[in-house]
């Protein structure tokens, strides 16, 4: 039999009980659950953050997997709380766009209103969901019950805001940073695909972020000369800014996390 | 069967081998127990701060964890080793005051010294009992052993300090600040219960902290005005001070994390 | 039938989904896995340090484990993906030297390359060879499969270069320093058994570090005087510099972290 596993995303960080309290409620439903915490470090309230790495991580799991996601400026408020079934796995999260990569995932997702009472903590509080709310349903689907048990369902929930158009045409594609890792690699929205449509050579392509222009884009990190940027498709499919063992983040300072990217040809 | 389960509260960090190196004794002795990290990121030596988080988390757990806390400013000295029964769960950490909610959760706990040699690794260090004795007691707990067998019977424990007397009246409660939480969020020891004796009606009440007063309760935290100060009742049943998506704690300056707050009718 | 464990030890952070991936990838191989977080905060690039925590935890895991480490700061050059069998347990990284542990462990240890394309993921990537290629190995030996299956053996693997050499005689010990802990204690690679040398009363010996002298080797920290260097043996084995409740490191400065130590008679 399969171990059903819970993947954890949450703005919650490391110093309190909050998360501790989550796998408690967990564990007390379902006890064979296993958890795996992927990140509690989203900052405070960024959704797009939480969306980003629950989408880094989704090719990686079994069928099966439901995915934990509370990142929850609105807790509290009328936001709807939900369960997402897509691609054969389970989401559960506020509605408030954080579970996109759910909806994007299968276009004939279900998505489900956590109201049935009986799959909930007995006393809900109005500022703690992830605790009374989201895990107890989350454990509840990881110990078998079926998605529509848990409340009405869900036509339209609430989908993520797109960022600007990236501009993609024979002769260049335009497009943005999305995200800035732990190294410091600037990760953009440009995809290894299309960057194909500029030419299967990659020396020849040129790269410009912040002013800057990078000739080539590289296989591997250590690639790069000592302290110089680089661009290369990583590990997630999408062009990167990175500089081998030090920060791009640091070198072309906070703005560049939402900088615009440009590719074209030598 | 249900599987055992091992909570752990340190403050030990993330950077070490250190927690790393209690898992490996928990898992040689019992490979069945599941190990669920609360937090390692207690600040060096706060005993407090760990009772408070375990406290935090207690109700969310099923009969039969074991909760083992190793924040030992005094590990080497003649402080106890112990394990504890009480409201269904065992607890292991030093003789310090940080099991003080074990003490509290049912009045009739047991408590024992962990002096029976063959629960313990066979060399114990004189600088690191979370490994070589706190998790070995609480993998043998975890696997079956009870608790007698780990040593003898220990009468009083050391209990936590009680803080300043809170003042309850009919007109005025006067309470302080507990904890300062990942958010800046600060969380007071007023419950809401005591809420209720000045009146049922929060947005009649007025609170006062570092010289500045709130006018009502709230539910919940995006009911605030953008960077406004507000009061409610938290996910642990006790008053806090918060700011919606900001910090009561960078706003109010590092004094705050242990002020008075009173409460009164406005 | 018991638990196969893997542990992990990586400089990918907490912040992002690379570590979730990896567990991602584990437990599609291998559903039954037991996976230990050890740490994720190794330095980017750091080898050294995550050998050293590396062999901090090897003596406390039951035999079988599989140690999956991933410090790489050479991913996608020539340098070789290894599995390495020793001392009756399994270690998946890097031929860069950061396990060296397991070759120190037994003589006799075995070595093999990571070629054989079945367990790999389908693609792998040139930038994250932790999630497509070490992960599943790991997750394989895990499961059952045999070292040798996963491909040809590798008679030398790059060792880690040893630093400055001890200097022991009858009259002193001339060692460094190799960590600072989460704690700023001071690690040296000087041993209790090398102490011995010296004599057997600890109380006559001396230490010198960063033109600090030492009087005698405590039993453990909190015999330290407010606010005073003392020298211990710590946890691992191994002489420590530390201060009661505070930080030798940030006492002596970032300078102490690589520090020649001294030991001689008073």
């Amino acid at each position: 039999m399969s171990v059903p596993v819970i993947t954890l995303i949450t703005d919650f960080g490391n110093l309190d009980g909050y998360v501790g309290a989550m796998k408690g409620a967990i564990l007390s439903i379902a006890p064979q659950a296993r958890i795996v915490d992927i990140t509690h470090e989203i900052p405070h309230g960024r959704v797009s953050k939480a969306s980003f790495v629950l989408e880094s991580i989704l090719p990686f799991y079994p069928e099966g997997t439901v995915h934990l996601v509370v990142v929850d400026p609105g807790v509290g408020s009328r936001r709807r709380p939900l369960a997402v079934g897509s691609g054969g796995m389970y989401f559960v999260g506020p509605d408030n766009g954080v579970l996109e990569p759910a909806y994007r995932a299968d276009e004939d997702f279900i998505c489900h209103e956590l109201k049935e009472k009986r799959y909930r903590l007995e006393t809900v509080s109005t500022t703690f969901h992830g605790r009374d709310l989201f895990a107890p349903a989350a454990a509840h689907l990881a110990a078998g019950v079926g998605i529509s048990g848990l409340g009405p369902p869900v036509g339209q929930p609430v989908r993520a805001t797109p960022g600007r158009r990236k501009i993609i045409s024979g002769e260049r594609i335009v497009g943005r940073v999305m995200h800035a890792d732990r190294f410091g690699n600037l990760i953009t929205d440009i995809t290894a695909r299309e960057l194909e449509i500029l030419g299967k050579q990659r020396d020849r392509l040129k790269v410009c972020v912040c002013g800057r222009e990078i000739d080539g884009v590289s296989d591997y990190y250590s690639q790069g000369a000592d302290d110089e940027l680089l661009a290369l498709v990583g590990s997630t499919g999408r062009l990167e800014i990175a500089i081998n063992l030090a920060s791009a983040l640091d070198r072309l300072g906070p703005v560049s996390e939402d900088a615009e990217v440009t590719v074209s040809r030598r």
